[in-house]
C-alpha cells in the first residue's frame, strides 16, 4: 500500500504547531484527539466568529485565537481548513502570501475536485504542498461544543492527492488523521467524489426532494400528522443545513447529474413493474435490496 | 365529529370475545392491551403456525388456540384480521360460512381499497358488519414474542368505513381501538390509501431503490464502505420485509403510481437546478424541506 510505503521512506512528521481555520466540530475535534495525543503540540484557531474563537479558546480546545496570519503561520506545521467550504477559496487566497515552504495545508470538504482546481489555481507554484482530504464524520450537534477528541476513532477518512501532491506533505496529513485515530485510505479526488455523490450526496437529494414534494401539496398538514418512524428516519438527512449542501450539490455538479439520471432510470424500473404488477419481480427487487442492506448494516455494526 | 355522535346514539360496544387471525406483533399486542384493560375478555388466537400459537398461549397473550372456525366464532363480539395481508382474501371466505349477524369483522392491513372490495365481495350482505382499519404502529421487531401492551398508546389507527358499514361495527372497532390506547380517526379507503402512498409506501419504495441501485454495481463493496450514518438512517426502512412490500405495492398501485410520477417530476426540478447552477433556487429548496422537516420532527416529539 501507498501509505505503508511512504512511511518506511519518510519519518513520521513530527507536528509542534497547527493552525485551525474554523473551529467547529471537525476542527475542534482535531485539536481535542491531537491535545489528548501530544499536550505540547501548539493549536491557533482562525475563524470568522470571534464569539466562537473565544468558546474555543475557554473550553481548551485551542492555544491561541489568531487574528493575524502572518503570525499564525509563522513555524506552522500544517494548516487544517476545516471552515464551511464556500470559505475555501479565501482562506487559501489569504494563506498564500504567508505559506513557508515548508508548511503543510489541508482541508475537510466533502467534495474533492473542486476544491483541488482551487488550490492549484491559488497556491500555483506551492499546490505540491496541498492534501485534499474528507473526514467521514458528523454528529447531529455542530459547533465547537460538540467536538470531541474521539469524534475520528475508527472512521473513514479520504485523502486524495493529486500527482503533484510532495510525497512529505502527504505523510505529513496521514499522520495527523492516525493520530485522531481514524482509518485513512487515498483515492483520486475523481473517484472520491463519485463514490460520494452514490453514497450520500445523493442520498440527501432524494430526501430533500421528497419532503419538498410533499410539504408543497395542498394537504401536507394532514400527510404530515399520518407520518411515522419510517418517515422519520428516511428524512432525518433533509433537516440538513441547506446552504451547506447547496455548495456540494453545486461542487460535485457532474456526478450528482449522473447519480441522479441513474436514480430515475432505477425509479423508472420500479414503476414498470408495479404498472405490470408483476409481483415476482417486485419481490426479488426488494429481497436483494432488504439483503444488501441488512448485510452492509450487519458489517458496519 | 362522527365518532363522538356515533358514541352518543350507541353504547360502547361490550367486549366479551375476540378471535384474532395472525397473534403477531399487532395481534398480540392488541391481545395484551386488551388484557390489561379488561381480564375477562375471552381472546382466541387462530392462525397458520401451530408454533407461533402455542408460543402466544405459553407467554398468556390469548386464552385459547383454535383450530375450528366454527367454534371459535361462536358468541365472537369482534374478529381482528392481523395475519400478512396477502391471506386475507382466505381468511375472510373461511369466516363467512360461520359468521354471526352481530360479529364485528376488521382488519390491520396497510391498504384499504383493496381490502374493502375483497370483503364486499366475500361477505355480500354481512359487508355492512366490516370495518376496514389500519393502526399506524410497528417496531423493529415482528412475531408474538415482540407485542406489548402500550404498543398502540398515542399512535394513529385510520378506520375506513364505507357508505355499508353499520354504525354498531364503526363503533365497536372504534372503540377497540380507543381501549388501546390509540388515536382513532375516519376517512374514506382512497383517501387512506392517498396518504399512506406518499408518507409511507413512497420512502419505502424510495429506500429499496437506492439500495438496489448501490448494490448492483460492479463497485458495490467500495461504495458501502464509504456509507455512513445518513446512508444507515436513509435506508433503514430498506430492510422491510420483500413480501409485505410486493403486496403493498401491488394493492396500492395507482396511488404509488402517482406518486412516483409526482416524486420524479420533482428530481427532474431538483437536476434542472444544478445543471443552472442556480444557488439561490437549490438553497431556497433545500430551506424549505431542511424547515418544514424539521418542524415536522419537532410536533412529532
Amino acid at each position: 500500500m501507498l501509505q505503508s510505503t511512504l512511511f518506511k521512506k519518510i519519518e513520521l512528521c513530527e507536528l509542534k504547531k497547527i493552525v485551525i481555520f474554523g473551529v467547529g466540530l471537525i476542527g475542534g475535534s482535531v485539536a481535542l484527539a491531537l491535545k489528548k495525543a501530544d499536550a505540547s503540540v501548539q493549536i491557533v484557531g482562525m475563524g470568522r466568529s470571534q464569539q466562537s474563537l473565544q468558546t474555543a479558546l475557554d473550553l481548551g480546545v485551542i492555544d491561541v485565537a489568531s487574528l493575524d496570519i502572518a503570525t499564525a503561520l509563522k513555524d506552522a506545521d500544517i494548516v487544517l481548513i476545516s471552515a464551511p467550504v464556500a470559505q475555501t477559496t479565501s482562506i487559501l487566497s489569504a494563506i498564500k502570501p504567508h505559506l513557508n515552504s515548508n508548511t503543510v495545508v489541508t482541508d475537510a470538504g466533502s467534495t474533492k475536485g473542486d476544491v483541488l482546481v482551487c488550490a492549484k489555481q491559488i497556491l500555483g507554484n506551492q499546490f505540491s504542498q496541498f492534501v485534499g482530504g474528507h473526514p467521514i464524520a458528523g454528529a447531529e450537534k455542530s459547533g465547537v461544543t460538540a467536538a470531541m477528541a474521539d469524534l475520528f476513532v475508527g472512521k473513514n477518512v479520504v485523502l486524495t492527492p493529486s500527482p503533484e501532491t510532495s510525497a512529505q506533505a502527504l505523510a505529513c496529513v496521514n499522520s495527523l488523521w492516525k493520530t485522531c485515530g481514524a482509518k485513512v485510505s487515498q483515492m483520486s479526488a475523481e473517484t472520491h467524489d463519485g463514490i460520494f455523490a452514490s453514497v450520500s450526496h445523493l442520498p440527501h437529494l432524494l430526501a430533500f426532494a421528497l419532503v419538498e414534494d410533499i410539504a408543497s401539496r395542498p394537504n401536507a398538514s394532514e400527510l404530515f400528522s399520518f407520518a411515522a418512524s419510517g418517515f422519520r428516519d428516511f428524512t432525518r438527512i433533509a433537516g440538513s443545513h441547506p446552504e451547506m449542501w447547496r455548495d456540494i450539490s453545486l461542487a460535485n455538479k457532474n456526478a450528482l447529474l449522473n447519480e441522479l439520471t441513474a436514480y430515475q432510470a432505477e425509479l423508472s424500473i420500479l414503476k414498470k413493474l408495479i404498472e405490470n404488477e408483476d409481483s415476482h419481480g417486485l419481490e426479488a427487487l426488494f429481497e436483494r435490496a432488504s439483503v444488501a442492506r441488512n448485510a452492509w448494516a450487519k458489517s458496519k455494526s
